[in-house]
């Protein structure tokens, strides 16, 4: 086990300097096209795609939005923020693959107009662990966690609430109904990671979005 | 890229062989001394420790239930379980891991006296995806989704519910405050398993925990 363990140890090392070169070059086809690219990570149902089409909507005379949606199958989510006015999508369809790469974004980059663009939000992956190795260019890289989910996340997954240049915590209606200890919570995030913003939204009662809303569209505003 | 991509997958394919001979083996070990071995699998903050925890609450005079805890960090969860009643448990942190091993199932093994248990549940790390690739020697494969992910995931993440022995959905007491739409749920489920179990729960109401508590010691006695 041993000699197969080194193995894919230097292979994956590899994939991952090819990703950063990969990701370097997207992130700079992003700045100098002065888009803003947020890659949104989250586990599996925190609201990922209902965040970005919120957004699309508060921000929809103030700022043209393209989404990228990367799914193992499917694409209902592509739909949706089409449905929801986004500028243009594309979908990614991974295969199984449990997270984005920037080569995938590359790809999809080809497919969208970025001079029709001030912020595009890519969707990773429903994962809360994998898409945290695999920069894709992002300018910011968003973690999203639903109350529902439980106050220990920081604890449990704790590499993503580190990297994380702002987090956002979703489903705050539900709080009342679930085992959510918010000082917990913070003071478990503030351990991890002292700067990153951190916004408490409902995508269902609309409660926080305009306060996220208009701080993303501060971030564009200052690339 | 795409000879990295052949040495990765090639490699990777070595590994899951050598992974799938140590699960035989587990499995066999486990069959031996007569324990259910269940592989719990779900994303974050589904209720995984909560599920295993009102199990050995309410089989606590009807059987001996041992814990693995597979974590990327932290050890609450183990804690957690003991609390319940659990006759042992061992924590694995898999140190950035996404997934659990066989060979790390093996080794918790090494600490844990099956001739004193019935069931051992294997908690694996939060995660939809990748677990699935991964046999640690269960007999039961159990996917448990929350109601507050919505209805969506058997479409979204289908290899999971596909491969499942059983499927758990956990939150139903949240069901009127989110969106979750059940039909939509279980005709997905069925178009890609028609014959796992669907148990309806809520680890904080009670509801449906002795049915499935039932069922689960039913299949220990089917050993």
């Amino acid at each position: 086990m041993t000699t197969s363990n080194v193995q894919i140890i230097n292979v994956a090392k590899s994939l991952l300097e090819h990703n950063d070169l990969a990701a370097a070059l997207n992130r700079e086809h992003f700045t100098q096209t002065n888009v803003l690219a947020v890659n949104v990570i989250a586990s599996p149902g925190a609201g990922k795609t209902s965040l970005i089409s919120k957004t699309i909507e508060i921000l929809q005379n103030k700022a043209s939005i393209g989404v990228i949606e990367g799914d193992i199958a499917g694409s209902i989510d592509t739909e949706k923020v089409l449905a929801a006015g986004a500028q243009d999508a594309v979908q990614i369809n991974t295969g199984g693959n449990c997270h984005l790469e920037a080569g995938m974004v590359k790809q999809a980059l080809e497919r969208l107009n970025l001079d029709q663009l001030d912020i595009i939000f890519v969707e990773n992956v429903g994962n809360l662990i994998c898409p945290n190795h695999w920069a894709l260019g992002e300018h910011i890289k968003l973690c999203l966690a639903s109350s529902a989910e439980g106050s220990d996340k920081p604890i449990k997954y704790p590499d993503i609430f580190a990297a994380s240049d702002v987090i956002v915590l979703n489903k705050i209606d539900l709080i009342e109904f679930v085992d959510f200890d918010r000082d917990f919570f913070y003071e478990s995030v503030r351990a991890l990671n002292t700067s990153a913003p951190i916004f408490e939204i409902s995508c269902r009662t609309g409660e926080g979005l305009v306060e996220w809303a208009d701080w993303i569209l501060e971030q564009h505003k200052g690339l």
